[in-house]
C-alpha cells in the first residue's frame, strides 16, 4: 500500500503512514496528543485540526462550518490521508493537562475498634527458624513453612516463584531470623482466598516500621488514592488527579468505543495505570517516604470503580458492557498481584478489586454504599453518587435496588467550559446581587479563581435563575443591565470573574451550552431517582434520609441543589453530603475484612434496574430538562419562594 | 575503566571489553562457546584457546604444558584482557552439539485401568450456558462458575486473568455453548491445588480432539520428553537430547559454581529450557501436529529431575546444595503455569515439578522408585538410577532409605573420549576374541558406529579385562600381539573400531584415561550401595531384587556388569533394568492423580543418608577402584571364572 508523509505543524514532527490511515491515528504516531472526548465517534467536533497543505479525504464534517471547511479544517478522527499533508494542531486542542493542586490529608476517623492484628488480612510476622545441619536438611521452604504453621498457626501458604528465588539468601543473610509480611486471605465473593507470603524481609523487623496499604477510586473523570498506613489506620496522604483516560473519551460509552478500536483497549490501560501510579508516587512523597522504598512495603490495594473502568483497568473488553443486554465480563474480580495489574507498589501486593453488580452499578457504588451505611440502617434511604454515571441507590438495612442514569461529568467540572475539581483555585459558591447582577464568590484555598467545581456550578445555576438571569428553560435574558451578560463564542454568556481577577488571565463565564449541560445531568439524576423509587412502589416523601456521595467541594448549598431540581424537596435535615464514598468504601475494605465481607454481602443484596429500556425514565428525564421541574407542585418550596 | 578490542579468529567476532575481563566471558559477548565442563574453574583445560597477538594474564595455567603456553594457549576461564588481544579458538574447543537420532517411539504400557475422566487432573467439559437477557444480566465469569458449579459439580474455580481477558469473546464467539480445559486439581505436599480454568474454547470440541500432557525429565546429561495423549494415556512420541548446560559443566556442581557467576543461574536456565522446548517441537512433529497447534494444547507438564536441575529450571539458587549441610531451597515446588516457568505449551499449562527429598537425591529418584514399584513390593529391594549422580535407594514397601555418590557421567557416554547416548549408531554391546584380540560389537540401529554407549562401556571393560587387555588396576598390557593396543595421544588406548568402519572417518577408541573414569564411576556406585546397606544393617545377601534405572541401552549384559565390580555378585534373576525411570514416573504421575500421590508418599518416607561426611565411604570407594574389587571374596562368580 502507497505510503505517505504526515507532517506537524511544519515542524520535524513527521510521520509516514499508508494511504487511508486517520489523522487521529497519524498524530498519535507521531506523539501528538489530540482530543477526542466522544472516542473518535465524530460527535464531539474537539479534535479539529487545519490541513494546510495536501490532500485528505473528509469522511464527516459534523461540528465544522462550511467557512471552517473552506479554511481547511477536518475533524483528526474522521478524515483520512490520501496523500502527503502538512497539518496544523490548534493549540486549544492540544489536550490540556491540568496541573491540580491537591486538599491537604482528609482529616479520616480511622475506626475506633480497629486493631491491626485482629481485623487486617495483612499481617507481619517474626520467625525464628532453627538453622540446618548435617541432622536436619530440611529444605528452606519446609522450613519457612513449618515456622509459619508451627510458630503462628498459618496453613497452608502460598509462595510465589519470586519469593522462592530470593527465600534461600533471605534465610541466610538475616542468619535464621525473618519477617514475613502475608495476605491471610479474603473472602472474594464465596471463596475463601489461601493465605499468600507476600514478602520475607531479613531480620527481625521492628514493630514501628510502616506497612502501606492503597485505597483506590477509579472514577471515570477523576482518579484518587489514599496511602494508608497499615498498622495504625491512618490515612497518610492522599492525591486526586484526573483519569488520564479522559482526552480518549469523557464518559464510559465514548471509553468503551475507543477501547474496542485497534488497540485502544491497551493504550486505555496505560493511562490509567499512568495515572494511578502518579498519584501513587505523589502520596509517597507527602509521606515522606522515597517513592521506591515506600513501594516495596506497600503490600495490599483495594480498588473502586464502576465496571469499565474495573474493565479498563485489567485490560478486560468492556464492548458487552455498552451493547443491550449490557453485560459485564465480571462482577468479582479475582484478587491479582499488582505486578499482574501493572500497579507500582509491591510487585506481590494483594489488589483487591471490589465487586459490582451491573453494567452501570460498580464497585463504587457497593463500597459508596457501605461508606454511607445506609445497609445498616433502617430508615428508608436514598443514596445517590454524583459521579460521571450517576448510580443511584435505594433501600434500608432490609432491601436494597440500584439505578444508573449516564448524567455526565458536569458536576465533576467536566465537560463545563471553565469546570475544573474541587481543588484550590476552584469557586465552590456564588451569590448574585438581585439588584446589580453582581457576583460573589468562595474559592478553595483562599486563592484567584481558576475555575467552577460542582458546588460553584450548582450555585451560580440556582442564583441566575432566582435573579432572572436565565429562565426556567435555561435561556439568558439579553435584555438585562449588566456588562456581565453578553454574547460569546458559543451564544450568551455570563462573566463569573474578569480576566483580571483570575489565574489564568482569562474571564470565567458560564456559557447557554454549560447551562444545558447542567441541565441534562441535573434532570438525568433527578429522573433516576424518581423512576427508581416509583419501580418499588415508594414515594419521595417516604424517604427518611437521603445521603451524597461525589466530590463537589466543601459547601455544597442544598438549598440551591433543591432550587435546580438536582435534589428532591425534602426537609434539609434529610440530606447529607458524603464526599468522595467510593474512596471511602475501598479504605474500610483495605482496613478490615468485616468490611470487605460487608461488600460483599451489599453487592449480592443489591437488586438492578435497567433504566435504559425503561419509557417512564425518558419522560421523567424530558421533564426535568427546566428549572426546577416542569411540574412545580413537586418542589413546593421553590414554588413557594416565586409565590412570596 | 579502559577497554580493550578482543578478536575472534582473525574474523569479524570483535568485542570492545573492560580491562580484567576473562577471555570466556568475551568469546561469549562475541557469540563464540567455549567449552567450561567445569564450570571455569580452570581445573579441566577444555577452554584452552591460543593468544595469537597481544596481551593478557594468566591466573593459572593448570592443565597446559609449558610448550602449550610457549605456543601462546592459555585457559580462557583463567585469563584476563590486559590489551587489544587476537584469539584463536581451536575447533575442537567449539562446543560440540551432537546430533543425535532418537529411538523410535517407546512401547509404553499405558495403566490398563486408566481412565481419562476418573483417573486425570485435567478435565473436558462441555458447556451449555444460558444466553443473557434484559431479565438476566449476569457477568460472564459468574455465569461460566456457575455452569461448572451446576453442570459439572466444580467449585471453586479460579481464573487467570489472561484467561478473563478473552472470557467475553469466546463465550459470544461459541453462542453460549463453550469447552473448558480445568485443572481440577493436584495434591502436592499437604495441600490441595484448587481447581483452575487453563483455557476456554468456543463451541463443543469433540471429545475425539486430543488433549496433550509432556512428562519431562532433565538429567544433568541428558534431558528426555515424552509427548503423552491424555485421553488414551499414549505416549505419541519421545524425544531425548543432551542437556544445554553440558557446555557450562558435566556435573550439578560445576553448574551450580557456574551458576553462582555473574548472570549463570539465568543463562543455565535458558540453556534448559532452549533443550526442553526444541524436544518439545520435535515430539510436537513426530506426532504430526503443528508445534504451535500442539502448544495451545498441551496443557500439563510433568517434571522430573535431580534438585539442581529444578533449581536451575526454575532460577532458584542453588548455591546451599553445594555447601555444606548441603540444603535445598525447596524439595517440593508449588504448582506453577508454563507461562511462569517458560516452556512452549500451553501458557496456562499446569506444570508440576515432582518432590525430592534432598540435595543429592531428587524428584528423578521419587520418580524412579515409583516407577520401579519397589514401594509397593514385600520384597528387600535396591534401586539404583545410574546417571550422572548415582542414586541409590534401598527398601520395601515398609521402609526406604536413599543416598547419592556423584558417580559422573560416564554410563551416559560423557566424559569418555567416544562415548555418546544410547541412541542410533552408539556400540551398546562388545565381544573380544580371546585368542586375536578382535573385537566383535553391535550398534544400535544396525548403523556403521558413531561412538560407545553405557552399555558398551560395560561391556567393553569386562572384556578387556576377561582378556588380559587390562589389568585388574586398568592397566594395558602394551606387549600382547595386535595392533589395536596402541599408545595414543593420552597414553595407552585399544581401538574398537577403525576409522574405515566408523560414521565419523576416525577410529574408536578407549583409552587409559576412559578407563580410570569407568572404574572412578563405578567403584563411587559399588561403595554407594554397599555404605547404605551397610548403615541400615542389611547384607548383600538379603538383597531380593536389584532394580536399575538409567539410560546405558537395550543390552545390558549383566554378567559384565559383575565382571567389572559395577553390581553386586547376587544370582542373575534378581536384575532387572528398567530404562529411563525418571521419565516414566513424570508420565505416571502426569496421567493419574494416584500415582502423584504415591510419590508425595514416597518422599515423605525416605529416609537420606549423607555419604560426604562419612569416612566408609570414602574407604570403599578407594577399594573398588579395581577390577572387580580389590576383595575378590566380595565376587566369587568372577574370582571362580578365573579358578576355572
Amino acid at each position: 500500500m502507497k505510503e505517505f508523509t504526515v507532517r506537524f505543524d511544519l515542524g520535524d514532527k513527521a510521520v509516514q503512514v499508508p494511504s487511508g490511515t486517520l489523522l487521529s491515528e497519524a498524530a498519535q504516531l507521531a506523539g501528538i496528543d489530540v482530543n477526542q472526548p466522544c472516542g473518535g465517534q465524530g460527535r464531539c467536533g474537539r479534535c479539529a485540526v487545519q490541513i494546510l497543505d495536501g490532500t485528505v479525504r473528509r469522511r464527516s464534517t459534523l461540528r465544522l462550518t462550511t467557512e471552517d471547511v473552506a479554511l481547511g479544517y477536518a475533524l483528526a478522527c474522521q478524515t483520512v490521508v490520501e496523500g502527503d499533508v502538512d497539518v496544523h494542531v490548534p493549540a486549544q486542542e492540544k489536550i490540556e493537562r491540568r496541573l491540580t493542586t491537591d486538599l491537604t490529608v482528609a482529616e479520616v476517623r480511622v475506626p475506633s475498634d480497629y486493631l491491626f492484628s485482629a481485623d487486617q488480612s495483612i499481617r507481619r510476622v517474626k520467625l525464628n527458624l532453627s538453622e540446618p545441619n548435617m541432622d536436619d536438611q530440611t529444605d528452606d521452604l519446609s522450613r519457612l513453612l513449618t515456622a509459619l504453621r508451627q510458630q503462628v498457626g498459618l496453613a497452608p501458604v502460598t509462595v510465589s516463584l519470586a519469593t522462592l528465588r530470593k527465600l534461600g539468601g533471605i534465610l541466610r543473610e538475616g542468619q535464621w531470623e525473618v519477617t514475613a509480611l502475608l495476605d491471610t486471605g479474603t473472602e472474594v465473593g464465596e471463596d475463601l482466598q489461601p493465605a499468600r507470603l507476600i514478602d520475607l524481609l531479613p531480620g527481625l523487623v521492628a514493630d514501628i516500621e510502616p506497612i502501606w496499604g492503597a485505597a483506590i477510586d477509579i472514577g471515570t473523570t477523576t482518579v484518587t488514592v489514599w496511602l494508608v498506613d497499615l498498622v495504625s489506620g491512618q490515612v497518610r496522604a492522599q492525591a486526586s488527579e484526573y483519569n488520564g483516560q479522559i482526552s480518549r473519551g469523557e464518559d464510559v460509552i465514548s471509553r468503551i468505543v475507543y477501547a474496542g478500536k485497534n488497540s485502544g483497549d491497551e493504550e486505555l490501560r496505560q493511562l490509567v495505570l499512568a495515572t494511578i501510579n502518579s498519584l501513587i508516587e505523589r502520596v509517597s512523597q507527602r509521606a515522606g517516604e522515597q517513592a521506591q522504598d515506600l513501594s516495596g512495603r506497600t503490600v495490599k490495594a483495594v480498588v473502586a470503580g464502576n465496571s469499565t473502568m474495573i474493565h479498563l483497568l485489567l485490560g478486560i473488553p468492556a464492548a458487552s458492557i455498552r451493547l443491550s443486554p449490557f453485560i459485564t465480563a465480571v462482577n468479582q474480580p479475582p484478587l491479582l498481584t499488582a505486578q499482574e495489574v501493572g500497579i507500582d507498589i509491591h510487585p506481590e501486593a494483594t489488589v483487591d478489586c471490589l465487586p459490582g453488580i451491573a453494567s452501570y452499578v460498580g464497585a463504587d457504588i457497593t463500597a459508596g454504599v457501605h461508606a454511607s451505611g445506609m445497609d445498616l440502617s433502617e430508615k428508608i434511604t436514598l443514596f445517590m453518587d454524583v459521579g460521571t454515571n450517576g448510580e443511584i441507590v435505594l433501600g434500608s438495612e432490609e432491601w436494597l435496588v440500584a439505578c444508573a442514569c449516564s448524567a455526565g461529568p458536569a458536576f465533576e467540572g467536566a465537560g463545563v467550559a471553565n469546570g475544573m475539581r474541587a481543588t484550590r483555585g476552584a469557586i465552590e459558591e456564588v451569590w448574585i446581587n438581585n439588584n446589580d447582577l453582581e457576583p460573589n464568590y468562595r474559592v478553595i484555598g483562599g486563592a484567584k479563581p481558576a475555575g467552577i467545581c460542582g458546588s460553584g456550578l450548582i450555585s451560580l445555576l440556582a442564583e441566575m435563575f432566582i435573579t432572572g438571569i436565565i429562565d426556567k428553560a435555561g435561556n439568558f435574558n439579553l435584555h438585562l443591565e449588566t456588562p456581565r451578560i453578553r454574547e460569546g463564542a458559543q451564544g450568551p454568556e455570563y462573566v463569573l470573574a474578569w480576566k483580571d481577577e483570575t489565574q489564568t488571565g482569562k474571564d470565567i463565564a458560564i456559557t447557554r451550552v454549560d447551562v444545558d449541560n447542567l441541565l441534562r445531568t441535573k434532570g438525568a439524576i433527578y429522573a433516576g431517582y424518581n423512576v427508581l423509587a416509583e419501580s418499588v412502589g415508594v414515594s419521595m416523601e417516604m424517604i427518611e434520609q437521603m445521603l451524597i456521595g461525589g466530590s463537589f467541594g466543601k459547601y455544597i448549598n442544598i438549598e440551591k441543589a433543591i432550587q435546580i431540581g438536582l435534589l428532591p424537596d425534602l426537609p434539609w435535615d434529610h440530606f447529607q453530603f458524603l464526599g468522595n464514598t467510593s474512596v471511602r468504601g475501598a479504605y474500610y475494605a483495605l482496613l478490615d475484612r468485616k468490611s470487605r465481607e460487608r461488600i460483599t454481602e451489599i453487592a449480592s443484596k443489591m437488586t438492578y434496574i435497567e433504566l435504559s429500556a425503561d419509557n417512564r425514565f425518558y419522560d421523567a428525564f424530558m421533564s426535568a430538562l427546566f428549572l426546577p421541574h416542569t411540574d412545580l407542585s413537586k418542589f413546593p418550596s421553590v414554588n413557594g419562594m416565586f409565590a412570596g
